[in-house]
């Protein structure tokens, strides 16, 4: 395995700042060339592509499994496109959401745990040895995110318009695996800028 | 399942027609609104991003399970854009390619014989229940399949460069495989219009 820099993820639920604090990093390290940033899914034109299936609205609802293979084969692209060069350049990538999502959405939100086996087998196979260095989940309780994105008033993807009871499978899910992979939780339900002086911090150790 | 029209598919080696019988098919047909034709990989434009993927040259060789991965991504598109949606309402699909292609080209073609059983339950996983009503294997033996390629003198993908060696182990994986599908097989070493009036008869069997 090539692969020699840092693979930092961020994962969180709606709410819980990750996008906000990824976009505070990419200003912070604007200047260092060693730092490449990355989103999943998407994050290539293909990735963009598959990405686009899943927030088309469509007549016939897409079946889990099959989404589930396009959530993984567009993190494989990803990693063949973006990642694994970057990591073999000796570069870090900090990626705003990685495979933890996948369990916390599609396996837990959407109450799909009998293809959960398959999905770790899949990824295994799929992602092999290329596992982020860091998780870092952003830990945001469903009330106090859901809050958050509704005193925005952005626009809501398919999954903000989901319910309560969604974002608390979604939590469970991400509390549950993130061990899995020794990852951090920090507690996002304070504010802002507490959570951003613990994120910057973080990362600061993780770069060195 | 709501599948209910017939779902053919074509497979075969290099030179083994079965591009050319398939655009004789689509005249024919060209008048019945019932008929889809498709292919594969690609056939949608998610798919056509990923098959530009694997056709495009690169520096880095693409990993065999992502590879392996983006085939049956590719495949799943396919199904829940084109295929699926057709059937459900009682048309017939004929495809260019399907899961046959993968084994023969990718498993044997490549030697990665070690990966077929996962291959096979990912595919048990993406595809389903969404099998193919008739498989049918133009059979061609390597020489006179290469021979046709070479007279043709157009352009070359990268699996046509490929030796002898490569195409008969894709014909062995074909053989091998087609009656796992309880296919049918073609004498594609004949003289095209004797092939073509095999196809035309079999497709009409089949079609009714």
């Amino acid at each position: 395995m090539d692969k020699r820099g840092k693979f930092i993820v961020f994962e969180g639920g709606e709410g819980s700042g990750k996008d906000t604090h990824i976009d505070r990093l990419k200003k912070k390290y604007a200047g260092r060339g060693d730092i490449v940033f990355t989103r999943e899914p998407g994050g290539t034109s293909q990735g963009e592509q598959i990405r686009s299936l899943f927030l088309a609205p469509r007549e016939r609802k897409i079946s889990v499994p099959r989404e589930l293979v396009l959530f993984v084969a567009a993190r494989a692209i990803l990693l063949e496109e973006v990642i694994l060069p970057a990591l073999a350049a000796g570069k870090t990538v900090i990626s705003n959401r990685f495979g933890l999502s996948t369990i916390a959405y599609q396996i837990y939100g959407r109450q799909c745990n009998e293809h959960l086996p398959m999905l770790q087998k899949l990824s295994a196979f799929a992602v092999g040895d290329a596992i982020p260095s860091d998780y870092i989940l952003l830990d945001v309780t469903p009330e106090v995110g859901i809050a958050r994105v509704r005193s925005r008033g952005d626009g809501m993807t398919s999954f903000d318009a989901e319910s309560l009871a969604f974002h608390s499978r979604v939590r469970e899910g991400y509390l549950k695996h993130i061990s899995d992979y020794n990852g951090l939780v920090i507690d996002a339900d304070r504010p802002l800028e507490e959570v951003w002086a613990t994120v910057e911090a973080e990362v600061e150790k993780i770069i060195g």
